[in-house]
């Protein structure tokens, strides 16, 4: 007897759409919810859409060969040697992943924390989530050892575990694992045979060139797919357009061939002006490569600046070493988080944010995290501006923090943070 | 113990690829293998897409306001008078088309003729697709009373069929089932309590006013789900737009909502710009009914003068109504292609055709036929010309058959068929 697939809207989405409504009605929000790239779109990039609009014809399911090509120096550039003909293209990396997911077709380890939709995924496609924890700061990597231990006991258990996601650089953490971890996340992949599906969309949003993250696709070429997209480099995430670096190699080939299959049932292609236009994105000329510079160091300053707000208000937070996420745990408040708000976990604490405070973030449940736990992801990348002449010069500036909008949203983070915690403080 | 879902490439897009490896290596080949529509973008349209390409927000996931008004005009249009709030946009019908029957949950009944992918997006979904042959000449709609033995049937034995797709009109047979039918199917879907999917890409390729499609929405509104989209009207497949138009009340609702959750987490949105131009082609413009008038002309003079060459080889066909396919039949040469040919089935056939004519066509058997049926599937969108400057000529043209390049490819079909069918005629 077949009943309906268990599903919830995706909580970044739902957020966003609350956002709108919220400020259509005229309320004051400031919205740390969702790691939608509030940043216009680059004038050079925005012409080659608008001079690829005769393109009409679905092409290649996988992608075109320019589109294609491009992918393959991008990851060149960054160390992984890449064939053409094993990279496919879909209409973001999101469809990618949950395509992978059907065309691996066994149950998957997903880190704790990890992104809204990989569990979501996992279950859409019938298959079983299996959630393993980060090491502390290693974010995005399940624990090693916690992956062996749940896939043995899985496997004992009748289940067919074969894939693990990671997420480097790491949302919702904005942490990067060590290259030590992936390597022994790599390992034991080898070992378990897993596939390890590896998301790397925020891979050009590292703050410090010596930070880079490391890609499994380093320590297991083999078994190793990595996705990426034009969502947080380029800010064009309504555009849907990612790429997947499939192995090289028999296996590889053959998972290519089912995920093309697969793409081929659900959505066709990407969209075709799109295509052309992330062709030239991902050759990166220069004015691209400026880009993703000035938004990177943006990003730099106002997440770094929200991330002390934070601290000072007395939560714990691991560095924030890229992307525009900070992932604070309040747990050193927990006592008086309990006695004086009835706060008791983090939905409890995102929603006397939101409605107390209208501050709109997500609680760490909705990135798998117990119910007890009082961590929360705040994403710094919607305070650029409100017009794209604000987020212009948000791009432009050298202090960015010093622009009023931005200045107010920091003050209006601290003043929050401090009438939530001060009485807590004061008392202990 | 999960295991990989079964899936095979869609065979349209698999024949697309071949096609154009094909033509690379210098092969001629008279293409009537696929539906995608050879004509250029309207300069209009593209001009629209130019303009929006600034927009790079993701967006509501069901679309934007601007584009969901334009939908509900659109139906309004045709009779179906439409909230915006109940239309659902995507990227490209296809994915709406998946999303709805994981949305549904249940298993479905398919049409036999139907569209390659229904059967292979209730596989993917882990539904059970129930196939039930259409009455002839009734293209797209199951024999009514077939679907309700088939679902009793099903359920006696302890499945769930939910959900029954019609396409209207139909591909791949090009013909329009009759409004008594599809009110029969309508009241058996609502004595069985089925969801009605009513797939009406083609509702603006009807060659004769007289014969429009009547849209199971008339007969059962509370639980019909009509899907559209401008890949057959105005030749953008490769810019991947569809829109869903859920049934109002509360049983609507429940699964729109359903629909909007499985489509965050799958494709977030459809791409901004796409959308935005999308909702200028909905909203229907003079320069765009021109637009789409012209091309249905010109399909219309196509499709028949093929049709006519199928039929004077023997081959038997139900006028084509709408579309730019045709169905034609080999049975009454059953004997003599088998003595002759040694083809016993449509993919002897096609393969036959492919190998040593150089003509691709689609056997039955890719829309569900059985291996002995002799039906094959040719579309004629293809033959329209080369360059977009052959391909507005013919949209222009009074009389597009005598356009060189579009005789030619009847030319060939007849030639083609001739020699195959001659020495089984002259034997008889």
């Amino acid at each position: 007897m077949t009943a309906p697939v268990p599903v919830a809207m995706s909580a970044t989405l739902a957020a966003d759409e609350e956002f709108a409504r919220r400020r259509l009605a005229g309320e004051r929000v400031l919205f740390l919810a969702t790691g939608e790239i509030g940043l216009p779109v680059l004038p050079e990039l925005g012409e080659q859409l608008a001079r690829a609009a005769h393109r009409n014809a679905y092409g290649p399911v996988a992608g075109t060969a320019q589109l294609r090509e491009a992918a393959a120096g991008y990851w060149g550039r960054r160390g992984l040697v890449t064939d053409a003909a094993d990279v496919v293209c879909g209409p973001g990396s999101k469809p990618l992943l949950f395509a992978l997911l059907m065309a691996v077709g066994g149950d998957v380890v997903v880190p704790v924390p990890s992104w809204v939709s990989y569990a979501a995924h996992a279950r859409l496609a019938g298959l079983r989530p299996i959630p393993v924890p980060i090491r502390p700061g290693q974010g995005g990597v399940p624990d090693p050892a916690g992956l062996r231990a749940q896939v043995l006991e899985a496997r004992a258990h009748g289940r067919n575990p074969r894939a693990v996601i990671v997420t480097l650089p790491d949302n919702p953490t904005g942490t990067i694992a060590g290259p030590e971890t992936v390597r022994e996340l790599a390992q034991v992949a080898r070992e378990l045979d897993l596939v390890v599906i590896s998301d790397e969309i925020y891979g050009d949003l590292v703050f410090t060139a010596g930070h880079r993250a490391v890609s499994p696709a380093w320590f297991a070429p083999e078994r190793t797919v990595v996705t990426t997209g034009l969502t947080k480099n380029l800010a064009v995430g309504g555009w849907r357009l990612g790429v997947a670096r499939l192995p090289a190699g028999a296996a590889g080939s053959a998972l290519r061939a089912r995920l093309v299959s697969i793409a081929s049932q659900i959505w066709s292609s990407a969209a075709a002006p799109v295509q052309a236009a992330a062709a030239y994105a991902l050759a990166e000329p220069p004015e691209v490569l400026d880009r993703v510079a000035a938004s990177r160091r943006l990003h730099e300053r106002v997440a770094r600046k929200v991330a002390e707000v934070f601290v000072a208000a007395g939560a714990e937070l691991a560095p924030v070493q890229a992307t525009c996420y900070l992932y604070p745990d309040f747990e050193p408040l927990r006592h008086g988080l309990s006695r004086v708000h009835g706060v008791n976990g983090a939905d409890d604490l995102a929603r006397l944010l939101s409605t107390r405070y209208g501050v709109a973030l997500l609680p760490g449940t909705a990135f798998g995290e117990g119910g007890r736990s009082l961590r929360i992801r705040a994403a710094t990348s919607r305070l650029y501006g409100e017009s794209d002449a604000e987020r212009s010069a948000a791009l432009a500036a050298r202090d960015p923090l010093a622009l009023p909008w931005i200045k107010a949203a920091v003050d209006r983070a601290t003043e929050v943070l401090t009438d939530l915690t001060a009485p807590i403080r004061s008392a202990r």
